[in-house]
């Protein structure tokens, strides 16, 4: 996945490559943009004066957007593309045009600077980052009734707990904040002394860098009206597709682009903009991952398997069953995203060993990322002032650890209330090893701009539901416990993503803990709000095949069941599959490794592969049409396809995240379309034209 | 009509403006055309060359493409737009292959002259011209049994005359030579003394003398790219579609685009790329007329006399009877094409004498359509040199007339054989006015471009349907009598349209008519077998409401109706009506006439806005996109919409239209599209998914 993610942020940095603000890993090769700055622009606002009042607003709308479009992606595939760049530009857009306003009016008091801009972009990644680590579609709705059903085993009263608005806030209010203590008194020797590179947040730094220059400045209003443009595109596509969905299976969503057969194994192009726009953004051989994993399971193996109908498994089961084809579809998914995990877990913490050995050897004297340079390295001007204003404004080490264990008492007392399989000294053994893993996962994710908070939350599912059980509720525990884990470590990585942000553009380290906690309490409100509107506005929410199906609640849920109650469940010939596909996704992933960048991009992602097993291939039809968009723009026009491509991307998974807003108020006015844009076979049709005209 | 006739050779002239050959109308202003050949290319081969081997090939399967273009067009609404463009295109495109291949062997013996291209364009216009003058879609299709029981009025057996290939081809060629011969004695008078402008000929040749310069050359090539990939979109689009259309009021042709309450009253997007294509080549005014028609008549009059139901008209009508509200559709769109059609007609006629008036008088004196020039002309070297070669090879009068003679005899004898209905006096009577008609209506197309070959069928309806009398099968007399009169007619203007082409590209006259003549044989057994082939293979050809409602059939029938029957098969206050809108249309043209061009273009034409009256709207629809594609492509880039929008529109009819014979071979061969679209209401789609599925 490094290759992968490392390639993704070369596209961004040529992205603002091309608006003069240099784009380079290293910093000493690089022009001075400090220099630049301090030429043309004001010094940094001291940072109460970089957490405005509009930033907060602007902010707060911005929030409610991409938790939306979060929600939305969670909810259909759970493939989330990094929204950083669209963040960022719509942030600049919306203050630019309020200062603007301001300025007209003549009661501007303070200038838009890239310190408030970063501001911005950090509160609302932090809160947009709680719709995807609060579990919406993965621990926290597994827990529900709805999915339990589905998954057949353990659907007992004790391992089933329905989303409610209360708790949900509750339970994110008390686990999400831990994470920022847990690595706040680090951050000088991540950023400063180990000089971690931050691969994410170094190219939104880049990009709000080069906003902030006027021909920067230019370039982004260029962006933004394209963003605009798709954006409306988007959203008037979503509300015209809305016309032709009354009821099951009709619409767009459901087109048969290759054929009735094609569409019952889920190959068919469901003109979804936001996932032509997710494509887009992903590297390509993601998307060939996942289209080569749709023909490998749908294609191939369920077929075959499907073949076994009555030997292998009963063939009187449900279709959704779990002991009958379902079964091997999600188990064998599983199968592979813990392979896929479990080898990049070892290699990144291999590596994150490594690298701290080698740092604690040679102490402040070689930045890691930069091995192969001599031992001196002469410190660049940027380098020098961004050091100099990262350290002015300190976050005292006390109120961290004050912090921390504050959270963790008043959590271990909460959190068994709300979950009582859950006992007080599972989450006192998560909380003392939390923060050794969050500081793992921050510094591997400052190597690899991997963040592994998955992985730990999968740790979590099966060490602390094994501890619990299964008598006592071990599959509700280890789903609890997947949630604290995964909101620990999750926000102490983003935060440390955000730290190099802000140390880049000069912003202080204080108003940016204080912007990632804001929006943190923003998330904790905002993201079980929207799930709940949801939740309540589509009436077959989180079932498989529907609009909605949140394929990983069943996921995490069944890795829950199987930590708990180990490989009874399975069907027959399943077990051994598993093992198989297990030990692939380490095989292929240990291949990429050692051919080397220049032929990995030639071997397909396990992980990715795995997504489309259990819900399709449809969408890996749309990704694979946005890619081959952006190839065709890029063949065309290169420089503006890498100028705008983001831009357009952004727009299109906006536009149509936005439109489950009023589609899901219409749902819930109880506003039904008004057509069904049906696809029968020739003979159905027949048979239907007859019943509804008899004469 | 004139003005956006004019309008539109304006923009055919700016296509090949652009390659330097010139475009305005009178030739003095001109750079000089042939004095560059001269320089550049051979002196023109001798006529029997320029017939070539290869010229005929292309043509025939150029006639074939086009025929089939045509047919559809022709079987869907009746609204043909100029194919000139492509069909000099095409021919250019193939021979320009076929001689480069050639070469390459080493085998090549003649280049590819122009004179070649202004022939087998020629040859085409002439054989695809008769899948219009031959009535497949009005007068020849009307007298079958489908129509007439559409009509309700007449349809006795002696009233009726299925189609047959036999008898439609038998037809075809004695009643098509007649046009030929009638003007060719006439083609030095109106080319050469009367300098007639003939602008379709005269765009053509520019287009033709554009194509064999170096540059005009490229532009071709791109501009036959353009062509080709906008022509295989539209042809996979067509076969994508069929997938989707097993059944009635399947696939998207009957896409609800705008609801279903809008779709019940013809208004939708179809998604027909030939009639995007057809939008992008008609003027706009064209496009706007047809849908202030639509609106008028869909969205304001049928839903008003509907309310009339069971008063104006019985309630128990079928849905299709002219004694219901059809019957207001149909007669009101007859009483505004008639209006129309006279007020052109008075008005063509009367400029055609008050010119040939103006002519007589200043005998060589003057070009008439260059009044305001001295009355001294200086002729060009272009005309010297034109001149010169037209009036080198003679095609000697007798052989005109003694050709028109025993032709006129072999079709007295012959037709009475065919419809017995038709006696010989009526058809000698014909003959003796049919040569004035000719010359009128090749004279008034020159000066304003317009054929007016359909109104004199429709006065040959009246006259003759009349005179032979409701009890002698007057009715089928008078659609056979249509036929012969327009054959005529048609070709006539054809064929002076052509020799002006000739007369720029230094064509022989020769050579042009042969061609033509071959052409008109070509159509005469292409044609029928295009018809019989989507006749035979859509089993509810010609019904109104399906994909072929041929509507001009049930049009022109009912005119003979009228005119044998009188009104009395009218249902209640539509005769006021039509003469309401008889006036009207009388009224509007005057209008703008009275207004002039500045005016004019901002009021629709009568003609254009009747036409959806009958059919509904959802092909306007189409248009207006067409329409609105062109204008944003101008805004965007003025200059490359004009050098490639007729290439892209041309691509956008012949694909689909092509795609109608692997789409009638299907048919045929009994394969049904494997998948219905269908589109439900909400309350329906209840209904039918409670009845595929009784759980």
């Amino acid at each position: 996945m490094e290759v992968e993610r490392a390639k993704k942020d070369d596209d961004l940095n040529s992205t603002d490559g091309g608006v003069g603000v240099g784009g380079g890993g290293s910093a000493a090769e690089e022009v001075s943009v400090e220099r630049i700055f301090e030429e043309s622009a004001d010094p940094p606002p001291p940072w109460q004066n970089q957490l405005t009042f509009r930033a907060m607003i602007v902010s707060f709308i911005l929030s409610i957007l991409f938790t939306f479009v979060v929600m939305k992606l969670n909810l259909t595939t759970g493939i989330i593309p990094s929204l950083n760049i669209s963040a960022g530009l719509l942030s600049f857009f919306f203050v630019k045009t309020w200062t603007k306003i301001l300025n007209k009016a003549g009661i501007l008091k303070q200038a838009f600077t890239r310190q408030e801009n970063t501001v911005i972009q950090t509160c609302v990644v932090a809160s947009s980052g709680i719709a995807f680590s609060g579990g919406f579609g993965s621990y926290l709705f597994g827990m529900s009734e709805i999915v339990a059903k589905q998954s057949a085993e353990a659907n007992t009263p004790l391992n089933i707990k329905n989303p409610h608005l209360g708790w949900m806030i509750g339970f994110l209010f008390i686990v999400s904040f831990l994470g920022l203590f847990s690595v706040v008194p680090l951050r000088k020797i991540m950023i400063v002394d180990f000089k971690l590179t931050y691969p994410s947040g170094t190219a939104t730094a880049h990009l709000i860098n080069s906003f902030h220059t006027p021909q920067g400045a230019k370039l982004a209003k260029k962006q933004v009206r394209a963003l605009g443009k798709f954006f409306s595109f988007s959203f008037v596509w979503g509300f015209f597709q809305w016309f032709f969905t009354s009821g099951d299976g009709c619409g767009f969503a459901n087109f048969p682009t290759f054929g009735l057969e094609a569409y019952e194994n889920k190959f068919y192009f469901d003109f979804s903009a936001t996932y032509v726009g997710v494509g887009m953004i992903c590297p390509y051989l993601i998307n060939v991952s996942l289209l080569v994993g749709s023909i490998l399971s749908w294609g191939v193996m369920w077929p075959l398997i499907g073949a076994q109908k009555g030997k292998w498994y009963s063939s009187d089961l449900s279709s959704t069953s779990l002991h009958g084809l379902q079964g091997y579809k999600v188990f064998i998914a599983i199968a592979m995203i813990l392979g896929d995990g479990l080898y990049n877990f070892i290699k990144v913490l291999g590596r994150t060993v490594v690298g701290l050995y080698i740092q604690f050897k040679n102490r402040d004297a070689l930045p890691v990322n930069d091995r192969s340079s001599p031992t001196t390295v002469t410190i660049s001007y940027d380098d020098k002032r961004r050091t100099e204003l990262f350290l002015k404004d300190r976050i005292p080490s006390w109120i961290a650890i004050t912090g921390y264990v504050v959270m963790a008492i008043v959590s271990i007392i909460a959190v068994p209330h709300i979950f009582p399989q859950l006992k007080w000294y599972h989450i006192l053994t998560m909380y003392i090893i939390a923060p050794v893993l969050a500081f793992c996962n921050a510094y591997g994710c400052g190597l690899t701009d991997w963040s592994l908070a998955s992985t730990y939350g999968k740790l979590a599912i099966f060490t602390i539901g094994a501890w619990a059980g299964a008598a006592n509720g071990g599959v509700l525990a280890g789903l609890a416990a997947c949630g604290v884990m995964m909101n620990i470590v999750s926000t102490a990585s983003d935060l440390m993503q955000d730290f190099k942000t802000g140390y880049m553009t000069l912003a202080s380290p204080r108003s940016m803990f204080l912007s990632q906690a804001i929006g943190t309490a923003m998330g904790c409100v905002i993201s079980p709000c929207v799930f709940w509107l949801f939740y309540k506005a589509f009436p077959d929410f989180g079932q498989t095949g529907t609009a909605y199906p949140a394929p990983y609640a069943l996921v995490y849920r069944n890795m829950s069941i199987l930590g708990v109650e180990g490989f009874s469940a399975l069907p027959q010939h399943c077990l051994m599959l598993c093992y198989i596909f297990f030990a692939a996704a380490v095989f292929v992933n240990g291949i990429r490794d050692a051919v080397g960048p220049n032929w990995s991009r030639f071997i397909p992602l396990p992980m990715a592969m795995a997504i489309p097993f259990y819900i399709g291939g449809y969408f890996t039809i749309d990704m694979c049409v946005g890619s081959l968009i952006l190839f065709l723009w890029r063949k065309l026009n290169r420089p503006k396809a890498d100028a705008y491509s983001s831009a357009v991307a952004s727009g299109l998974i906006c536009g149509e995240g936005i439109w489950t807003l009023p589609s899901s108020v219409l749902a819930l006015a109880g506003i039904k379309p008004p057509i069904c844009m049906k696809f029968l076979s020739g003979a159905t049709n027949v048979k239907v034209d007859s019943f509804l005209n008899p004469s």
